[in-house]
């Protein structure tokens, strides 16, 4: 199974959150698995908050990036893209929304799932919800944008 | 001018982004000048969105503990608490809104300003502003909530 931010083109794959050609980043990885997208974290020792809890900083970067690319999947899916490398369409997010439920353990893998709210044009409303060892510790929305065939930096 | 963050007690000083005994962190540092909180940051270099961009990630890290340390500077200023180390009041993140209004450029010092919303019994809620070159590229919300004093990890 190939992940989003692997068919984005090089030039979109320098996230430090999910991009594959940043060394030093994350390099998170959003599946669509059903109806739902999947990512999966285990934060470094230094990510903490409070000793033994996840920083909300991170968190906030996991869902951010979980969240343009579940926007990527839900939208190519609808639009019936047929992903390859390197079409995948390339999101940025315009408003990222997190609650924080509960505190998040360090030390732990944590899953990322990715609910489609809603397509509007352009703009893909996502939701993502944060577990830890199947508890839910934090849920969030984001707000994600195409970026216009001709973006130039 | 000593930061609010470097009045926290030790065992609420490791956070990634704001605890001065976080070696790999940001370190942030938040002040307060006149009725406003100020916060300086120059992102690293492998910090992307896109090439030369800012990723949302940090943005949002940024704002996150900006907000908490404008939080905890807000509060012990209405309730009377004169500040000595350590004894600053500790907040934590609920809820945390970021809308990105436009391409925050790498390679440049960023500067945060967080005002005051409003103050209700243990809860904070704060407006961060995110500028570059005096321009307004990120604006923010934080929901700050007081630690018990008898928190335990």
């Amino acid at each position: 199974m190939i992940a989003i931010q692997d068919y984005y083109e090089d030039e979109f794959s320098v996230c430090f959150g999910c991009g594959r050609l940043n060394k030093d980043g994350h390099q998170l990885k959003t599946f669509l698995i059903g109806n739902e997208t999947i990512s999966k974290h285990t934060p470094d020792k230094n990510k903490t908050a409070i000793n033994g809890i996840v920083y909300g900083g991170l968190l906030a970067s996991l869902i951010d990036c979980h969240g343009t690319g579940s926007a990527s999947v839900f939208y190519a899916k609808q639009n019936g893209i047929e992903l390859e490398q390197y079409n995948a369409p390339r999101f940025v997010t315009g408003n990222l929304n997190v609650s924080y439920l509960k505190p998040t353990p360090l030390n732990k893998e944590l899953v990322l799932k990715g609910k489609l709210k809603e397509i509007n044009g352009r703009k893909v409303l996502v939701s993502i919800a944060v577990y830890c060892e199947d508890i839910l510790t934090v849920e969030g929305e984001v707000i994600a944008l195409l970026l216009p065939e001709n973006f130039k930096i």
